[in-house]
């Protein structure tokens, strides 16, 4: 199914009605917004198996990862939903005042309100869990934000029917006209359009680091700058430390065969850069790890344009100066499908060649072999910035490594010893984020219920008496959520 | 006193010092950089009467104001000390790990890590509490991140002998070499060349909103773009609610006149627009306004440079359409004086001239009269980000007037009722920040010690042992931090 691209006049319509909406939605209590969201994931069970055949058809995506993800998404809205009502992300501070200082101290309370409307794009590779009700709109919401989702026009159809799902939940709720609209547009005009139209407040984004470089210049090009969260590419290093390569080199192998293919190879934590430094275990470790690769069936990739630019990215890496292939699957591979692949170059080579730096979107790895610690430190600190930065190691190679440990520490958002980096478990302590490139700002995480703050900004309320302030910061609590009091955290009554 | 601009060659020297001085300093304990931050202070108090008189000399300031920002800095340098070691700004959360459940659930910790080196420009109109060793220089050193000082020129002698002790106080605290640095550089491009060079990460501004969007676009200009907090200008309106005004129209005069002239008006926060609604009520308050301001005497403004921009753009508000001038201080004034002015307008004439939004730094207000709410309405609906907002009002005017009162809070970082905005209260509830033009990010704050956020970043660490883990997140909790424990805020061990 094709759908038309919105022209300027009718974004110029959605976005008054997103910032008329936002007048009503940011009034209304932290259960209301809670309520809304848990019956958005009720509408995406609602849409039942049609659902999932329909993404399926989309994306080429197989249908229990389709379910997990489905199920994971109404996990976010849940649980973003309940730390929404739980409301320690607003950061509610007091500071009682004391009038007979000299001078005067006055009461000052402080919580979070949100930034206004917000525009989703949403992402290929996730198509229910980062796209039309994903994290960036679940956390919007929560945030007392308007969301409107920009759709991705490879999976139209299934982000067609969420919205529709979502527009259920917000008639049932009695949410305000304007709290969500879908927007379809494969141009660049819809997305630039959205981004520099005035009512937007703030913008999120999964996807290429050129689509995210660009929607975030063209925020802050803008009158008034807005945020752009873009989370971008990510080729997710993994640092193989000698001790623990000579006792597991092969269960290592094994390990990463599957990471390095999971999901046909399209997640940003994919592992697409692993370093080691010569010796016996590491050709055992290239060698098994070829074996493991050359076993793997070639999958079909999300829409042809990725498979396109895998062949296209991959061959050119594979061109370079000093980088050789180590295997590819032996299993033929069909038009649409990726061939799951792993090369090989030298530390000097990596530390010479930007293009080695480059993410190979799909199931492609790359071995870099170091000639001694020192270059696999070099290597270490001329990495951009990481999603996730991935240690195999003893405790004694840690402890004795110090300056590797902290320069990988210094460029990464998640740093993970003896695992993989695919798998993002959702929960508070996640941080799904990164130094530049991986996202464009590395203060927030795209990932758990701390990326609702993404989306709001302090005000500070003085001398107002009690009455008369939010909920939130009325003397008597009577929302029972944590506070910061004279300094000190409590939940209790002033 | 004069100072040699920095050369290019000299910059790249200091910042590769900051950068190795970071790797350093960011493994410093929380008490260790809390104490430099304790030694600074100290220091500052041993400088003792020379520093007030250098400072009285370069910036026209008066003795008591400048023993007063000396007690404000050093007294930010001591709290901001207290909240780093406290350990709440981390943010630590954890989640401990589920290894039977289907798929495992990772253990994950995650806390706030420095961004590295700081590159802050030092205010003119606060030459101690906004520069050198001010707000900005405090957060960073606390967040973990070295600080490069560009001294501003106006008070380049202060600059340095705070400087001076700074270095004093690092060598005393054995801080490495590199932690501080202060630049001289009367030139645009020595500031340019800062906040262009890859090793900057952050960048802390006070000033002009042309000098603070000047940064911004070179900050989100690099291939790696920062964050840059432009604090920048801010009219500051006050809102004259009917009833209210109606009972206290001369006292809020009187308490106006001392608040546009506080500084001789060189605060972020002077009230430079006041706005209530055609009546007799109204007429009173200007005229008791006027009356007020003619008898305030001129003072010396902060340089030359400040004095005739002062002139220029009071003059060039006094002449457009429809404003008119309410009377100024009845005083000769000198060459280096500003002379206290209030004008007025209408409601319309406000709402059709963006010459009237822009502020006119020093001791200047004018007086907007609507001739109804609706029309205060729209001027609220059309004012900028501000810092702060007030409202003078009763309980009656806010509870009749929600659409207006919801207006203001949409535009601004600090919302007063029946106070003056001049005064920053340091404390942690604090918010000065405020949407765009405000300041460059309204999700952080310039006061108290929230800003601490504004130079760090979390980073999760998955799967570590206990002992490898930072003191901060270990279960034993050795610092005895608040943390975020499988959702609930505790103190306790795990």
């Amino acid at each position: 199914m094709s759908y038309k691209d919105f022209s300027i006049e009718e974004i110029i319509e959605v976005m008054q009605d997103a910032w008329n909406a936002f007048h009503i939605y940011r009034k209304l209590s932290l259960k209301q917004r809670a309520a809304f969201m848990k019956a958005i994931a009720v509408e995406l069970e609602n849409c039942g198996d049609e659902l999932i055949n329909t993404v399926m058809g989309e994306t080429n995506l197989p249908e229990a990862r389709m379910r997990g993800e489905r199920a994971r998404t109404i996990f976010q809205l849940n649980s973003y939903a309940e730390a929404c009502e739980k409301g320690s992300w607003l950061d509610a501070r007091i500071d009682t005042g004391i009038p007979d200082k000299t001078p005067p101290k006055p009461d000052i309370r402080k919580m979070l309100v949100p930034l206004g409307p917000v525009v989703v794009f949403g992402a290929s590779n996730f198509p229910f869990a980062y796209s039309t009700a994903g994290g960036d709109t679940a956390c919007a919401l929560a945030a007392g934000c308007p969301v409107i989702v920009k759709a991705h026009p490879a999976h139209a159809e299934t982000s067609e029917m969420v919205a529709k799902a979502i527009l259920l939940a917000a008639e049932k709720t009695k949410m305000p006209k304007g709290i969500f609209t879908h927007v379809h547009g494969a141009s660049f005009e819809v997305g630039k359009a959205l981004v520099q139209h005035p009512l937007t407040k703030a913008v999120g984004f999964t996807g290429s680091y050129l689509g995210g470089r660009q929607l975030f210049d063209w925020g802050n090009q803008r009158k008034e700058p807005i945020p752009v969260f873009s989370e971008m590419g990510s080729i997710n290093p993994v640092f193989l430390m000698p001790e623990k390569l000579n006792t597991a080199a092969g269960e290592i192998a094994q390990q990463y065969a599957g990471s390095i293919t999971l999901g046909v190879g399209q997640f940003c934590t994919n592992p697409g850069l692993i370093i080691g430094i010569e010796s016996e275990a590491l050709k055992t470790f290239v060698h098994d790890l070829g074996k493991a690769i050359q076993k793997i069936d070639p999958a079909p990739m999300l829409h042809p344009g990725i498979v396109s630019a895998y062949k296209k990215n991959k061959g050119n890496a594979l061109l370079q100066d000093d980088v050789h292939l180590v295997a590819e699957s032996e299993t033929d591979v069909k038009e649409n499908e990726a061939l799951p692949t792993i090369a090989t170059a030298t530390g000097q080579a990596f530390l010479n060649n930007p293009v080695l730096h480059q993410e190979v979107f799909g199931p492609y790895s790359i071995v870099i072999r170091c000639k001694d610690m020192n270059e696999m430190i070099a290597v270490a600190k001329n990495l951009e910035g990481q999603l996730t930065s991935t240690l195999m190691a003893t405790e004694k190679d840690i402890k004795e490594n110090d300056e590797l440990v902290e320069s990988i520490k210094n460029i990464c958002g998640r740093f993970i010893l003896n695992g993989v980096p695919t798998g993002v478990e959702v929960c508070l302590s996640q941080h799904h984020g990164g130094p530049f490139p991986a996202t464009t700002d590395s203060r927030f995480s795209a990932v758990g219920a701390d990326g609702i703050r993404r989306f709001a900004r302090p005000i500070a309320f003085q001398n107002w008496s009690n009455d008369l302030l939010p909920d939130e910061l009325k003397d008597d609590n009577p929302l029972g959520i944590w506070r910061t009091v004279n300094d000190e955290l409590s939940k209790e009554k002033i």
